[in-house]
């Protein structure tokens, strides 16, 4: 009886691991051109890591945990994003990392969600942040990478935007209409959940909270407004995008507001602009309290984190997303199993000149070994039969002329080494 | 307050991260040479999938289990060990996948076990596999992968020895004392465990499940004769490691036994050669009813695994660890703050000729700056002053040789390509 893998998870044959290497691998180069070191962290930790700040619905709701054995049993989370583990790391060596901190990482991570077209339980997410810069700088180069990253993997200006706001913003509209501090929390969980709500329900909601209709019917006209003239922050970032050459992908947006406890000023999501599917791809922002929250000493950070699934959607949706076949070199074929002893010695001495050889080790004919080649993607077969082995040489077929050519076995390396396609058909 | 990490995991800081990244960048490389593909699969898996056949000690004492969130709870299993999760995905393809099977994965596994030397909870773990070959051809084409990737990795000839045994030689071992078949597995057992007890336990232990002295005596006598002449599947594997030019690497040892259910026949490990501490360092064997096992038709398979932990370790006792120093290319400093915008809008166009390129985005002097640079590898750093700015240039100052050279901003990128060291050198 087949046994299923666990709902909202993906398993990753061949085909889709070189997507998923091609896409986290394009994530890593544009990290280190713009200087960023790698780093990862457990995939378990306290629970306790997130209850400080993450969120009741991150933590309660989503949150996979389960208790440690052993004597001292603790409450362990499967981690559902990786920044809490990055501010507990640097909180925990402060003093010798030297700043600013440029990392990024690749974590798997867990949710607990009803699985959906472009989100799963598990997901393989990419983050990148900075930590230790005060001013916008940081805010706009972690979006300068987004953007690089995005139009590596295929993506143009006009296919997606990032939507900026700030809460520190936010909260000025909240004081501008009056309300109470105690709510600001609330007001922007609120702001967070506008586009998945009814107007009469986003309202109902914020009257719930306490608000007059009046001060209801204020904040609405300034959420519609889409100037931040005079909030320095917002002026100062946008200025920054300009000197970036990415203000083209971004725009301001006070129905921003991020899910997460911990973000601070700025905030900020990429939606796919797709007319049919309209929906945000990634998100984050600044959390300048969360290393202190965690044990450490003032620390701000900005950062931004996207997973695989929901941008492997957008490129398929567009028809963007590569075709990544198998790419082997050679394949080493045998006219008949006695001859697997010479095909090994030969496949051996071909690895080691740095050809990605692959070799038949079943009991089968040449026809069948040579689709197997091409199913490799391989550029020759070397094929050995007994007769041109006795002579001391192979068969040579290049499986995109189809042109063969018997090659004297020592040498067979540096031949392959120097001649292409159109050599070998010559010689021919 | 700070919040630890959970016991027995490891916080990937970057420049462990660059070792990690090296040694399984190793790993893939050796593995796509043998033209082996990548796969992976779900963190989580249902604890059943391991209950079938992999052994009661590591579902029962070892694995972190537990349970799923919603309607239809299940007892879900972090994964302690990839190989029935490649089972699994292979029996539900079965049909689909081309065989042989090669493929290899890395994934992130938990065991609780006690943590100590070369021993985590939690292990990054490379996995090479092949499936559909009923021939020794596959267990000695594993085993050329694995001697190649330990040598990429700087361990010679003499530092580690891979020992090799068969699950039915050991099985004719006991047929010939006159065991009882259904001791079998329970003398398998204590053969794994032979080295870690003592001659008296491991007898004792023997008698215990019903074996006579005569029987015992006889069993160790066998056990300790390095002969396997007579037994095919051993002969056979023998000589194709000659041909693989690795048999110096391996010896025949029916002290190896392994301790998971679902292995079949050949079994082996690799041990660490150090006087001072003879460990093993990783096992594997073949398994040819597990794909049956967990829902499909009969396909052998054989396979080994091991952890960058203990090997790092090996190549740390060794003296061979490399060292890894961050790597940028090239950093842009200013004299002052007010040079940031013209220092993004260089930087962004030395990452689009692809220079990894860092700049500072602090209010520090230029000593802080160049520090920051040498630290991060940077062979040149940009220096954006006001006088010169004035006049279109930058200052390119080579942190090898400490020489310093004025340059126009335009062509900057082009001058940075066309020079190294020693030419700038000469310019100046």
């Amino acid at each position: 009886m087949r046994i299923d893998p666990v709902k909202g998870t993906r398993d990753f044959y061949p085909d889709k691991m070189r997507f998923r290497n091609w896409f986290f691998e394009t994530c890593r180069r544009v990290s280190l051109l713009f200087g960023y070191e790698e780093y990862d962290g457990p995939f378990l930790e306290l629970l306790e890591l997130y209850a400080r700040k993450s969120g009741e619905e991150l933590v309660n709701e989503q949150t996979y945990t389960l208790t440690s054995r052993g004597d001292d049993p603790e409450t362990l989370a499967i981690r559902p994003e990786m920044t809490p583990t990055l501010a507990r790391m640097v909180a925990a060596r402060q003093q010798e990392i030297r700043k600013p901190i440029r990392w990024f990482s690749i974590p798997n991570c867990w949710r607990y969600e009803a699985p959906q077209r472009g989100r799963r339980r598990e997901f393989n997410q990419y983050n990148v942040d900075i930590l230790g810069v005060e001013s916008l700088d940081a805010d706009a180069e972690i979006l300068a990478v987004t953007v690089r990253i995005l139009r590596e993997l295929g993506l143009e200006q006009g296919e997606f935007v990032i939507r900026i706001s700030n809460r520190y913003y936010l909260e000025t509209l909240f004081q501008e209409i009056g309300a109470s501090e105690s709510v600001f929390p609330d007001l922007l969980r609120q702001i967070d959940r506008i586009e998945k709500l009814k107007p009469e329900e986003f309202c109902a909601n914020l009257l719930e909270l306490g608000l007059a209709t009046l001060q209801v019917d204020a904040l609405l006209k300034r959420l519609n407004d889409r100037s931040y003239a005079g909030f320095e922050p917002l002026e100062q970032l946008f200025e920054k995008l300009e000197q970036y050459g990415i203000a083209d992908y971004t725009r301001f947006d006070p129905h921003i507001a991020r899910g997460l406890l911990y973000y601070t000023g700025t905030v900020f999501e990429i939606w796919d602009q797709s007319k049919n599917l309209r929906r945000a791809v990634a998100g984050g922002g600044r959390y300048d309290d969360l290393v202190t929250d965690l044990g450490g000493t003032r620390l701000p950070g900005v950062g931004i984190a996207f997973s695989d699934v929901v941008i492997e959607q957008m490129l398929e949706q567009r028809k963007k997303a590569p075709v990544l076949p198998r790419e082997i070199d050679i394949y080493v074929a045998q006219y008949q199993p006695t001859l697997r002893g010479q095909a090994i010695a030969i496949a051996q001495s071909l690895r080691e000149a740095g050809f990605r050889t692959e070799m038949n080790v079943l009991d089968v004919g040449l026809d069948k070994q040579l689709k197997a080649a091409a199913a490799g993607g391989a550029q020759y077969a070397i094929i050995l039969a007994p007769d041109e082995m006795a002579r001391g040489e192979v068969n040579v077929k290049n499986l995109r002329t189809r042109e063969q050519l018997a090659v004297p076995m020592e040498g067979l390396a540096t031949f392959l080494s120097q001649n292409n396609d159109s050599s070998l058909n010559k010689e021919v």
